[in-house]
């Protein structure tokens, strides 16, 4: 599949010497010694997981952020991507341009770099997938199926800003500029990520939604997962809005794209964890509980079991 | 990004232990020691690189068999991949199935193995991206920048089946089954590829046409090629259509999609291909020449430059 010379042109000066200028077949890579490679791959496609008008840097930036993401959750260090770019024929040079200054500053921002990838014409949505390349030590790759019986479950930041954030953007609330940006500019923990190698015994990001991705963690270790309502943590423009609407907290608790940290650890790491969320001046929140058994329940206020209708966002 | 249950369960299968089941946020792979990554990346859209109602197994085996083309140009031996499918709502099952048909026989022919990836829906065509990722000996991957004066041109493989193919499956030429399948299902060098390494010089494979590729491996190497006409290598069925319409000869010299792989390599080196040529069963022909300068000339049958009005296949 080949690419168009201007295009290239806006892509060369991303990459590393791994690219080798995107002027061969293929990019090189030679790993480090003693590590080993977490690779994640996931597209997105207009009118599904972003707007057709939204601006060419944001797209940009979601679509290697959410490949961030998942390196992030693996405790993997970034170390390049790849790209295929599917565009209709009539994208304006100055969206390429856009979306190339979008790429541009996170490259920058998250210490990661362009290895190769493609661009070819679509007859239908502008479509992007990203495979991201991270290193771990080896052996040391956080999976989802480490939870322990008697861990504590964690989350970090502040849960549902971005469901609201899609509300806002669909024009069914009322603007918000804190909330929007965390829709449209999602922040993966990276940093944070790596630090949770050899305190954490399970991760994962929150891409679907809390309550669908607790379950996937629960299946994966095979335990049952408790999370505590009255524990989770909001930020103050989701807490401003709940308490007018609190028919929105089943949203938060479903809602997808909040790309923060699901991850257990063993109760001794408490004081760990709580100078490691001072460091990084990232909010780390006990949510809950591992214990025997499978699923997730979440727990009311009072600490009964509450019936969820709206328990994840479904792709598909 | 999510995958839909039922898919899941179709891919899971394909999986070696690097995708941890498709049960996590990506990927797990231990390098081999003293061995660099060569990684490529190729996505294909309905309406443009195939047609809508091919097979399913037949765009699965496109897909794939790009990918591995690439890395047979670089002399790698596949290892895994990671796949990116985009499908409107309304995919059937049995299309699902098809498609997992079309990949499970390839991962066994080509000795490569699913580690991850993502489904999502598309409004639009469907649509696929794989990063595909190969194993060299450190320093030995073949590139485009090595082709020394001198050199001898090598393509493997009869050229314009492909391109010829596509116009049988357009209804623009009668039905001829083999040009047909070599359109559909190109035979990526895969095994000859790797028995290049320390043979070729400079390596790619020839998806765009060959008079466009060649222009590639001469810029990149900083030297001119010189491409004999007379002594080109057709199939028979080729042959047969060329004799009858000797205007598609200038389809053939630029037409894409045919995947054999063009190469240098010095004087010295012609037993040991013509022994690998036996070896592997694969056409090896001496196509030209490398000399200083830059660009491609075309020779004809009487050694005079030809001029070229179809000197590629523009994707975009």
């Amino acid at each position: 599949v080949s690419e168009f010379d201007w295009i290239t042109r806006y892509f060369a000066p991303l990459t590393s010497k791994e690219g080798l200028g995107l002027r061969d077949d293929a990019a090189l890579f030679k790993p480090s010694a003693g590590k080993e490679l977490v690779i994640t791959s996931d597209a997105i496609t207009a009118g599904i997981h972003f707007f057709e008008d939204d601006a060419p840097a944001s797209i940009a930036q979601k679509l290697l952020r959410v490949n961030l993401s998942d390196l992030a959750a693996k405790g993997a260090e970034p170390r390049g991507y790849l790209l295929s770019l599917l565009l209709p024929l009539d994208i304006s040079e100055n969206w390429v341009e856009g979306f190339v200054t979008g790429l541009t500053s996170d490259q920058i921002r998250f210490g990661i770099e362009l290895w190769g990838g493609d661009t070819s014409q679509i007859k239908g949505p502008i479509t992007a997938s990203i495979t991201a390349i991270g290193e771990v030590q080896s052996g040391q790759m956080l999976r989802r199926d480490g939870a322990q019986i008697g861990d504590i479950l964690y989350m970090t930041g502040g849960l549902g800003n971005a469901a609201l954030g899609l509300k806002i953007r669909q024009g069914e609330l009322e603007p918000n500029d804190y909330l929007l940006d965390r829709y449209l500019h999602p922040r993966p923990q990276v940093d944070l990520g790596q630090r949770l190698v050899g305190i954490a015994t399970a991760s994962m990001d929150i891409s679907d939604g809390l309550v669908q991705d607790a379950g996937h963690l629960a299946k994966a270790s095979d335990v049952a997962l408790a999370i505590n309502v009255k524990q989770l943590t909001f930020s103050r423009e989701t807490r401003d809005i709940l308490n007018k609407q609190p028919e929105l907290f089943e949203l938060c608790l479903g809602g997808g794209d909040d790309y923060e940290l699901l991850f257990t650890a063993p109760l001794a790491k408490k004081e760990e964890l709580i100078t490691l969320s001072e460091k990084t001046e990232v909010t780390i929140t006990a949510i809950g509980t591992v214990g025997e058994g499978n699923g997730v329940t979440v727990l009311g206020e009072g600490g009964e079991p509450l019936e969820l209708a709206n328990i994840g966002w479904q792709h598909f």
